[in-house]
């Protein structure tokens, strides 16, 4: 069974199995992704999240502590050629990746060539059969009406969550956005609600609205509120 | 032989020349992308600099027009997997590419593994003979002693100029900085310099300090103080 946001409000420690503790800075170094696995394995988060390049590293420190590897994939604007994303998840999942939060491809889908968007993340999952896909819709982009189709594209492509923003856009998350791609996805896709999410409180409203995971740069300030 | 900027002084529209107009915008829409492109054609700017996704299109319509179409790859952190950014640059090109903005994988640098960057970028070069080969070294994250090394890897590595900036750092180009990089490559690379630059009068002090191609959201708003 899914622990609840009322579980959580009653023992604090059981956020850490909603976070992906994420570290996506331009000038993260190794002793910075080793500092975050080690927080990881700790507190028993769900993943890390880094860059592709990191991979490697995060996989040979978090073997058999039941941490997962998570990366991006056409981070952060998924606007590079489709071959060149499909490689990147292919190799990502090789070296140690288990989880995909691939941003889908913000030029094609403002210009309403939806049907490219669910092709290339469909080829994505196709390809990589083992992974777990999370696609990045990027909702400050998007009206109401484009977070709908987008959500309508992850479930038809094999998408199995909608994350809501890469955390490099003019905004992040909002519970609004939760809510609406709830209704759009019902029970058949999870969200992963990302993108300016610093403190425990501001994760519990998220996980009150209906997401499943939880993205955040301030995944040890969550952690530490819990004891 | 090359226009100084002394020249550019005198006859505004000769800066054309020096532009790469550029839309890196994560909600640019195929519209947004033909407007540039015409635009470029009647300006005779250097290039268009648009994302991979956007090089067919570009190339489609400035074919024999004297434009060039310019991609980035691995932007605008650089960490994905070497092999991505090989792959994303041989398709650029097959699709029409001829310049290449590539961006150094930052977390290598910063973990001072100069030896994965350097060789990284050979591998590019190698791979994409026909292509020009910009190196973005992203000055803000880097020491002035680590822009000087990442110049000798562009060096090392075969690429022909060095770029300032992605435009998605905390800053863009700065003047002092061109003077550094032109004292570590001497005349065996090009300079350009972007981020943040948007009036003529900003381009000019760039091309006087020894940058030899400007990148510019702003390309029209330059062109149109020449006439």
């Amino acid at each position: 069974m899914a622990i609840t946001a009322e579980e959580i409000s009653r023992n604090h420690s059981l956020i850490s199995g909603f976070i992906d503790s994420t570290l996506l800075k331009t000038d993260a170094t190794e002793p910075d992704i080793i500092k975050l696995c080690k927080e990881a394995e700790k507190q028993r988060f769900r993943t890390v999240c880094v860059y592709p390049y990191y991979v490697p590293l995060c996989r040979a420190i978090l073997s058999g502590s039941g941490v997962d590897v998570c990366t991006v994939i056409g981070f952060p604007s998924g606007m590079t050629l489709r071959e060149a994303k499909v490689l990147e998840a292919e190799k990502a999942v090789e070296y140690g990746a288990q989880e995909l939060d691939i941003v889908m491809n913000m030029g094609a889908a403002k210009s309403g060539n939806w049907t490219y968007v669910e092709d290339e993340i469909a080829e994505i999952v196709r390809r990589t059969p083992q992974a777990l896909h999370k696609i990045i819709i990027e909702t400050c982009y998007l009206t109401d009406k484009e977070k709908a189709v987008a959500c309508a594209a992850v479930l038809a492509s094999g998408g199995q969550m909608v994350k809501t923003s890469t955390g490099f856009g003019p905004c992040g998350a909002v519970v609004e956005d939760i809510k609406l791609i709830r209704e759009a996805v019902g029970d058949k896709a999870g969200i992963k609600a990302a993108g300016g999410i610093k403190t425990f409180e501001q994760a519990l409203a998220f996980i009150k609205a209906g997401a499943d995971r939880i993205g955040t740069s301030s995944a040890m300030q969550m952690a530490l509120y819990s004891l």
